[in-house]
């Protein structure tokens, strides 16, 4: 990637104008990041946006299941369903994201070539060590922010399902704490599967709405950057609730783990910390290698403007 | 706030061209907005959106509960359940601050840098006094414009759900008249923890669409100010329903309040101002403070551009 | 409206630079534009996408009713709901609008000034008689345009109501074919209120999307118009499809009713042509006389750049 | 089309800056199109993006229909509902077609004048052998292209389906699969008939969001252009899901019949490709030669910029 960044090859008829500019990979350790003020504002926000995240599905969740409950009450259809539990992680995501990509990252505006020290999305806005880490692998951010992106957003997830625990004391235990699990009749496997996949989807949207080469060119990336991560998350929700409640975030995961503490939860922790990193792995290789350098590693050396 | 506004941190490597221009902070009185027409035509815009919202929102719960009533008719799943509530209530947020917001905001044209004399949503598109309150102590609004837009917002509530009674004589008293109370089960101070968090992640998220430093930097910011504004209220109905009936305006409680005229609706009105004022009061804090002001406050002198 | 309309007040501080140009008021009768392909071109373009709008969504009504009949099956939950009936008309109409009004409207470019002869949505993209009517009101087209527009607007509906029942022979007529009638329960002042605050809100949301004013200085509106209009619709839809089955679209309702052609349907046609030109004509005289010229109008003289 | 391509009609009053230029037709047959890598990584976009959609689409039907089996449980209203079936297509259509559109189609950046060499959508992001049919037709896509993608999108809808029944062995093949089969009660022509008029809908948003004449002139349009091309496919499905299970994709019917495998899906599957071809050709059909090209064919000569 590092020396290739600079590398692209004109195909026929189109203008060569170079209007975007890759940053340079990021350090692995940084040390003046650590004496700036956005950096540890950037950690606040991560922590308060998975805190807010956790809140808002987790009790959407058990809210849910206290309406659908049939020996509470016989209108079976009171609750917001599925649909609405894959709603509420959609849609927050979209709200966070869009608050949260905002505080530090940096967007080009598109009428002006400006040099963003930062891409979009690197500083701030993951709310999910998955992201992070795929971010990490691309280089996007360093590897001391990616911890302390991660340790925050982990403690943020576990305060989030506190806060729900103490408001739905009557019902938290009693529908599952909004907890991850690999539902009856699917081997590990199989939500291993399901856990990889997902986040795929989840991080290859993530990369293609904040590729510093769509952002130039494109005028539809940044405008819609958030809307596009909801969505891949509610979909992803839509197919895979039935089999793990789906995780893609291990950070939701390990929350709800915490605060609902049962052995099934914990004993199938793993998943949701191995499927999500391996799905958000594939997805950076797909779209750095594949999708985006592979013209510079596959033709190399023809017609290259460096 | 006042003097540190025009100062910025500059990052390593990033161009330090100022492209917005905080506007002054709002004057407690201004004698001279109450001589212009626009004035008061922002109170009527208010006065008509809220009440469009809450005829519209009110009459989806009461056609909802009137649907799925089994003492009517064994079809339990006619009705637009809790899914469809939270949508009627995002849903027309998104539609009014669209057309509400665009009356005498003013965002900056993304092409050529002009001087908006009032940030986007200052003049119009509040439609909740919660939303006012979190502006006016940001000091985007006078202390006069506030509380002449809580009284009309608090007036257009009214009316609307007057509307919905005159139109659902039959239905509105019997299914509670989409009145905010706690929910069996849950103590009060669950309930005003509900209303401080929704509040605090709607407020936070209309910080985050006006923010003229935003607005001037991303594009994305002012295009899609209105839709995760929307969804951030839907989020919070769909968590938050089964707990209060998910107030996070307080016009929008009254107004029910006063129609439907019941003990129990008036006994828990005041959950339904205190966690709203405080939500927001927290939220433009985080977002001034935090978020925004953070580098200047911490970091103060050094490489600022003042 | 005619000389007020190049009149702006500046309000204090702002740069006064006009950067919008109001297109001069429709003519009544434009003998040119019947020598236009373009004038044909537009008509075809709303009698396919009445039809389309028609086809999609009174299917959607006779499937989900075919599916939730306790008589054929047990799965009462199959269907997609009111929620999902209100999807299908907002959703068609973001669709369709967004399809549609790019046909012969101009939007204004976002970075360079320029003189579009028709606004956006004047000349296609209405989709409704009543969208027509607000927009003649408003002087936006002329008088045969909009004659000839709803003309065609019907037959699609027509067409499209046909094709249902071609499709659906089994259940069109049993599940009430998507006709209009004002539910059991409700007096016809309610049913004709309904449509008539029901259009209001609808064809606010058209004029604040397609107001040239707004268009050139803020860069959301013409970015987000198809979006807000079509939600527009699916707010009104959530709240009074148990009232009067939602017409706000006379096309819609007389469609249906000719295809479906009983008694009831017929009895209460006049709700749906009345109410929604009613709703179109206050909106019409809020949008241009109180919100937008209503500076001109109020304090006349003062600070004008005439 | 051909000549007459770069002739436009001025219309009074407007200004004639060409500011568009519409890229000269695909060849049939362009050999050096097959010697570069962005061919080939769009042929693996297409592959990728095709599985994605299968897996999560037919993982939610199936997901749906386990949890709503009332000899499984009694919890009706659990699962998704045909609603969330039609958001799973709807949305994953919305999701891949923004992350892949954007690897090898270029849209006009919004203040520049630049020449793209092909039309945005034309190079990726169809996922759908009928939409690249009716680029095809449209002359934007060579044959060669047309065919390699078609065969690409297969494949991944093989693969994808494949994965869902290895993932719900359980389940898969009790619940159909995902498979599209006319359902009892209608007869061929119907099912016929609503795949056309379906893929209408969807290859004519898909035009409408493509143009470059609407590209540069109106700023909506790139930036929308994924989500009404996704709505398009969840109101298609909202209406047409009782009839046919939907198709408008032969794709995803072919692929769901190869891993289901059984007869009536075979029987009924030249229903899945005959419907969505004819459907885009008319698409086609209606927009290059009556919305678009339409004025230069009627009118000819009269003031052209030629």
């Amino acid at each position: 990637m590092g020396a290739a960044k600079d590398v692209e090859v004109r195909e026929q008829g189109e203008y060569s104008a170079k209007d975007y500019i890759d940053p340079p990979p990021a350090p692995l350790i940084d040390h003046e990041e650590l004496t700036k003020w956005s950096f540890y504002r950037a950690l606040i926000a991560e922590f308060i946006a998975t805190l807010l995240f956790l809140y808002i599905t987790v009790l959407t969740v058990i809210g849910y299941k206290s309406q659908t409950d049939p020996a509470k009450n016989a209108d079976d259809c009171g609750g917001v369903g599925i649909l609405g539990i894959a709603w509420a992680f959609g849609g927050m995501i979209f709200v966070l994201v869009y608050c949260t990509a905002g505080i530090s990252g940096r967007s080009p505006s598109p009428c002006k070539l400006n040099f963003p020290s930062t891409p979009p999305h690197a500083h701030g806005g993951h709310i999910n060590p998955a992201v992070t880490f795929g971010l990490f692998l691309a280089r996007k951010v360093s590897l001391v922010r990616a911890v302390m992106y991660m340790i925050a957003q982990c403690l943020g997830a576990i305060c989030g399902c506190g806060l729900v625990k103490a408001f739905q004391k009557a019902y938290y235990v009693r529908y599952g704490g909004g907890a991850n699990e690999l539902a009856a009749g699917y081997n590990k496997g199989v939500g291993l599967g399901a856990e990889i996949i997902g986040t795929f989807v989840l991080v290859y949207t993530v990369f293609s709405a904040t590729d510093p080469k769509r952002n130039a060119r494109d005028s539809h990336v940044p405008v819609l950057a958030p809307l596009p991560i909801g969505f891949a998350v509610f979909m992803v929700h839509l197919a895979t609730i039935p089999i793990t409640g789906t995780g893609i975030n291990p950070a939701r995961s390990l929350g709800a783990a915490v605060i609902y503490n049962k052995d099934k939860a914990w004993d199938d922790q793993w998943i949701f910390w191995v499927g999500p990193f391996i799905g958000a792995a594939i997805a950076a290789f797909y779209y750095q290698y594949i999708l985006r350098a592979g013209a510079i590693k596959a033709l190399g050396s023809f017609r290259s403007n460096a």
